[in-house]
């Protein structure tokens, strides 16, 4: 047995848990299920994970564990070194908010499944792809505010990386796909150091097995 | 000096907060911003936080804590009891999930920010409050599905209130506003057992000073 991640290559939730596996340096098994198709509605997956998203991890002994952020945490207590939270609690209240700014505010209001929300009320290709950008840049700027606040580094927060750089380089490869401009020097200095890394490097979506 | 939260009486986010701190017992003054106003979006709160969001939890010694969830963890740890977590580790991933359902994917789709963009986009007003009720229903079917497969008892997860009530009362409290049939009968039944112990009750929003 060993943990099973279900996800889909291009779902930025289920890369942030991917990173957080390859960090702690966690074999795991891929299942994939295409978006695209809704195969994470089928009844199969929907018994695994009711809301019917993804990612969910199958732990060793069969447990499923939903919410991207819930699954790192889970990782983090369970597997700590290297950590991905600060010991001190008002930083690693400040790490939080900044993952929970990309995954409350911007990822959840500019996922497929709210543009095709959008897309059934008649609103236009142009105008939903307006949408994901605003939201996205919107959440961008207030990340990069809450890192000129913060400590210096390389990373987020300090010297090496942690939960708020595993959600900050999925964010950033949304906002790529969007064709958004990237006018954040902090964040796109930190996504270079990031992917220099092989933790990140192995965790992107063009290398995972059911890339297009 | 004390704790002072900065929110708004009737945003659920911060009625998250409230119900927290009144269940560690702390003492807060509140600062009120009325979002309808956008007294949020002022440059004097933009300097406490850029997201331009509440709420915003100012410590004593004038630390700023943003995120809901990340200031809830923050109380969490700095005053233990009682516990808003359970100490096992897949029992807790379990209440940050169920948290998470109702923090990143039902109430960041269905706020007032989120509506106010569909308006911009000319939704009439009845399209945008089906907006609200099917992103709530839809959440709220997943997160009674999540408690039947947990633990029994009288809260979300069992036999005392922690993250997970924390997030749920302020969402049925939203489901309500939004005229939404309340077909969810464990979640109504935990509100209940909820609504009759004080903390929970001094935190509603018809009680803040700034109630309307």
């Amino acid at each position: 047995m060993s943990l099973v991640l279900h996800g889909y290559f291009r779902s930025s939730a289920s890369w942030r848990v991917r990173i957080a596996l390859h960090m702690k340096r966690l074999a795991y098994e891929t299942a994939p299920h295409h978006l695209r198709r809704s195969e994470q509605r089928a009844a199969e997956y929907l018994a695994l994970n009711p809301q019917g998203l993804v990612p969910a991890l199958v732990l060793d002994g069969g447990e499923i564990l939903t919410q991207s952020l819930a699954i790192c945490e889970y990782l983090d207590t369970t597997y700590p070194e290297p950590p991905l939270l600060p010991a001190n609690p008002v930083q690693r209240a400040r790490v939080r908010a900044f993952a929970q700014v990309i995954a409350c505010d911007i990822h959840p209001v500019q996922n497929l499944k709210i543009l095709n929300r959008l897309r059934d009320l008649k609103i236009d290709d142009t105008a939903v792809n307006d949408w994901a950008r605003a939201v996205i840049a919107e959440g961008l700027d207030a990340c990069e505010s809450l890192l000129a606040a913060g400590p210096s580094g390389e990373f987020c927060f300090g010297g090496r990386p942690g939960l708020a750089d595993v959600c900050l380089i999925p964010q950033l490869g949304n906002a790529r796909r969007f064709g958004l401009e990237l006018r954040w020097p902090r964040l796109l200095q930190i996504e270079s150091t990031c992917n220099s890394i092989s933790a990140f490097r192995d965790s992107a979506p063009e290398y995972q097995p059911d890339a297009e």
